[in-house]
């Protein structure tokens, strides 16, 4: 028996203890979280999933796995089909499949701190209709037949210095504390860990490649803050950055003091908190309001420190990556790189850079067929040779004090086929759509996703994911609010309308299974764009990231003549960015690179 | 006093004597129609808005009226702004304007004959949170003082034969039947009047410009099907139509009709039935399950004998549509053409085409400053002459036997200025890419919004109207369920999946306040698309309406070598459409109109 194959079965013999009929089994922790601590890591430890969004549903017969496009591929590399089937979201829901699979007058458990309130109600309702009942459990029955299950980390949390988050966390409250005088309310409580960690200006080392911190938090309308984070994780430069206005708390303590706002008007955010918090607050008899957390809109509209550190931070990330690919321009066609070597390399480059506190994400490292998987995660089972006459595609990014990154590019090794090139260049065309892209004040997201599609669309192609995303300032590389995705898309944000100060990432794509991948992803921070003649205030993105992009996959006749300006202008500008930091023989490499088409 | 002035006191005094603090007057009637007959035009009774689209509330002391941005200019020329406040929607809502408006304590009424079940259910919870109550009224207010008012119509329905409707009423409701039977229902109850027209393929002459009868319908789950209209407008021929499987019965006794239906499973679709017709079915013990009006799908995606006539009428409609053009380049430019002259001949070339029914809608004659009123409407007061060097927009439709059609153009009297050009091919490069636009299945109106408005987004210009409605066959102009419109839009449909066979117009335009207007519509077919190498079901439109494009307001180099072969393919298909049904002088001018660029 493989061990995911005992611990599904081990599972269902908790479950039966349990009284339990079924179990659903989110990919988050009790903070909403995109990535999760190791000890939270339960989707991953019982099913061997490894992509940053899914869930699955054990049933005592029966076991389903959901994930959306992205996945499709991975999911099934990483989950055994004899033993889970593999569903589509948002094609399925978990209530949806619950409803045609779960036992008639059956018991299906949940636990009240992974899920948000909306998810139980909606779940509830679905399953109430076959008489089914969702059964919040009190201890999670995956901790129970977890044997080596991590603890919780005890990392130490630093210090967010003012020179780069721009405004002190005296001040964020301030605001935050006017803002719920205005709303009649006493507190709002902060649950989303980057919400934590911008609001107070602290980091943490408690999740792999986001530096945030566990923890939970309640601000205060007058300005004072009640923050839930193990005492131990708190040395004394962290204790007096915070202050006398921030009462720490130890965090098992947090369930216990929502139980102590019986009369208070609380704030809590349905999207960010789980289903335990609205039920400590309701059971305390406090009056509950659901608003989106107050940290979300200023965190994401970045003030200029934020903007000024993101761009050093850049400058930097440029360069390493610059002079990867340009070590991958010799060794590969040499035969003498595969994946995990890649990968190793380019993080002893941005390490060389300075600064680096933490790769972004795990490093996608794609080779042939591997960079088809859209969230691919190189292994020592799935490590492949850079070959001759293939693409290689590698999306990364760096976590510095100043910024965070998050990069794609995608290179032939050799020479690429005509088909590679026209696709390469259909999507090189989307990005530069978006790169390009005038827009009044108000537009969402959503309503510039098409500009990125239409090249691959008019040769019947597509890709199965969104086309950008928020991110942090060292701090998570997916943030939300906003997002360019398509409506309806199983990733909320597109919806947003995107302000001037907010981060985003360009980043269509192409994927052949089987054969190849294609991404071209930069960075970019909307803009104000003062036009003349211009009836309505109108915003623009200005590209942050500088790295070449690669000219054997340009097919130059597929660019319009603004195309190749566009494209030409950013090249010049890679080079005035990054060319001062290289090597003489990496500079000649990028100059070449970077020769107008 | 004015006459409105008079009437919005008559109706506050009759408010009194109800014992109502207020009253919510709507545009639509009892069939949430767009186009409402004359006996229930109460908005522009009451306010002298001629608009499509709004909506009032008359309070003791004060009273605003509610319009979208297609209509900011309109609603000022024609609504006295010493009486009523203009309010803007989607920014603005009645519910919302009501909250901080009505007296604490108050009753407000509605009739629920008037409003859908969702508007009333969010309006009284928005009211309830300052004890304001919303109150059905039993009979409307406005009928009580509205002395002259005309009676509904009395004009008999025709037969819509089944060569041009393409599938007989009994296949029709037979699908419906076996759909019912699926879903467990006994009837589904039709009352949206193009609903009842497609069904039971009948026409009617009750309201103007769309030929429907006022009517309400249930369809059985045995294919059988019950119509309420009144009997002395069915003729033999129509009751012969119609056979045994349909029972005729008055219009009158629908409500009661529906208070006998006890214990059976009624499908009522929200967006189209009333509140009233919740009720009466709830007042009765049925059991009501909310769905989409089962019509409204298949009427959308028109049918091969649907698209035909289609086609039929456009080439007649384009060939009166280009005499037109031809005589106004001639006359407009000696000073004898003006907005209602226009009017007057464009109809008589339509007429001398044979077939013509009816216009689709009032035509829009909007010369110089009048073109930037979006929903223009000529009267003698607002006439103008066509100006030496100015603008003309022209929006016209008929309604033929075999199909409806629905065109926009603009055309230069005399020479346009260097910014109307400009501006005119922003427009038109936003129609060509809507009209080259290829997508995959699935996709949603409002994910090609973005691709009309990118060239005038450029220049920091935008139009406050959608891009594109469905259109009816022989039936409403504006038909729903699709829309290209952007996302969050105040008209629903952008988030219906385009399907192969609807049809949609493609009207991008630009109106600059004060000086001119600029739209360019022609109607499409979303079709199929074959692409070699195409890795999903993909489509694309077809242009389906053929006249000429000003030539003189296109700046070649604007256009994209893309775009000009665009343009120039779509002239060269209007003179082979067109060009055989002209005048020798005619055509010679649309030859030349349709040169190459």
């Amino acid at each position: 028996m493989s061990t995911h194959e005992a611990r599904l079965a081990a599972l269902r013999e908790q479950l039966k203890a349990d009284r339990l009929d079924g179990f659903v089994v989110p990919l988050t922790d009790e903070h909403m979280s995109e990535y999760v601590g190791s000890y939270a890591q339960r989707l991953a430890w019982l099913t061997g999933f490894q992509g940053s969004a899914g869930s699955a549903v054990v049933l005592p017969e029966e076991a389903a796995i959901f994930t959306d496009g992205r996945y499709t591929l991975q999911v099934r590399e990483q989950v055994d089909g004899r033993h889970w089937s593999y569903q589509s979201v948002p094609e399925t829901s978990i209530a949806d499949w619950l409803k045609d699979h779960a036992p008639e007058g059956g018991r299906i458990g949940y636990d009240p701190w992974l899920h948000t309130k909306d998810w139980v109600k909606r779940a509830r309702e679905a399953l109430a209709e076959k008489g089914t009942e969702l059964v919040a459990v009190r201890r999670n029955p995956i901790d129970a037949v977890w044997a080596e299950r991590p603890e919780p980390s005890k990392a130490k949390l630093i210090v967010h210095p003012d020179k780069y988050a721009g405004k002190s966390s005296a001040a964020k409250r301030q605001e935050m504390a006017d803002w719920l005088r205005e709303q009649k309310a006493d507190a709002a409580v902060l649950s989303a860990l980057d919400s934590i960690a911008w609001t107070f200006n602290v980091r943490g080392q408690d999740v792999e490649h986001t530096p945030v911190a566990l923890s939970f938090a309640l601000v205060n309308e007058d300005g004072t803050a009640d923050l839930f984070v193990e005492s131990e994780k708190i040395g004394d430069d962290v204790r007096q950055h915070l202050g006398n206005g921030v009462r720490v708390h130890e965090r098992s303590e947090f369930e216990r003091y929502l139980g102590s706002l019986s009369g208070k008007t609380v704030i809590a955010d349905p999207e960010r908190a789980v289903a335990a918090i609205f039920e400590a607050l309701e059971g305390a008899g406090a009056k509950v309001v659901q608003k989106r957390d107050p940290s979300v809109l200023p965190r994401a509209v970045k003030n200029e420190a934020e903007i000024g550190g993101h761009r050093s931070a850049q400058a930097r990330d440029g360069a390493a990556l610059t002079r990867f690919l340009q070590w991958i321009s010799i060794e590969a066609p040499k035969g003498n790189v595969d994946e995990l070597l890649a990968v190793a390399k380019l993080q002893e480059f941005r390490q060389q850079s300075g600064d680096l506190r933490d790769t972004s994400f795990d490093t996608i490292s794609g080779a042939g067929l591997n960079g088809a998987i859209v969230h691919y995660r190189v292994t020592e089972e799935t490590n492949r040779p850079l070959e001759i006459n293939s693409l290689y595609l590698v999306d990364s990014g760096g976590q510095y004090p100043d910024g965070t990154t998050d990069v794609t590019r995608t290179v032939a090794i050799g020479t690429p086929t005509a088909e590679m090139r026209d696709h390469f260049t259909r999507v090189l065309k989307g990005h530069i759509a978006i790169a390009r892209a005038v827009f009044p004040e108000g537009t969402r997201g959503s309503q510039l996703d098409t500009l990125a599609r239409q090249y691959l669309w008019q040769a019947g192609l597509d890709y199965a994911h969104g086309t950008g995303h928020g991110v942090g300032s060292y701090l998570s590389v997916h943030e939300g609010p906003q997002r360019i995705s398509p409506v309806g898309s199983s990733q909320s944000g597109g919806d947003e309308p995107l302000r001037a100060g907010m981060f985003l990432s360009n980043e269509p794509g192409y994927y052949k299974t089987g054969e190849y991948g294609i991404r071209v992803e930069n960075l970019v921070l909307v803009e104000p764009r003062q036009i003349e003649g211009a009836e309505k205030k109108m915003l623009g993105f200005e590209t942050l990231t500088f790295a070449p992009i690669d000219p054997s996959l340009i097919e130059p006749n597929l660019l319009s003549p603004e195309e190749r300006e566009w494209l030409n202008a950013y090249h010049a500008r890679v080079v005035e960015v990054v060319g001062p930091q290289l090597e003489p023989e990496v500079l000649a490499w990028l100059e070449e690179q970077c020769r107008p088409v």
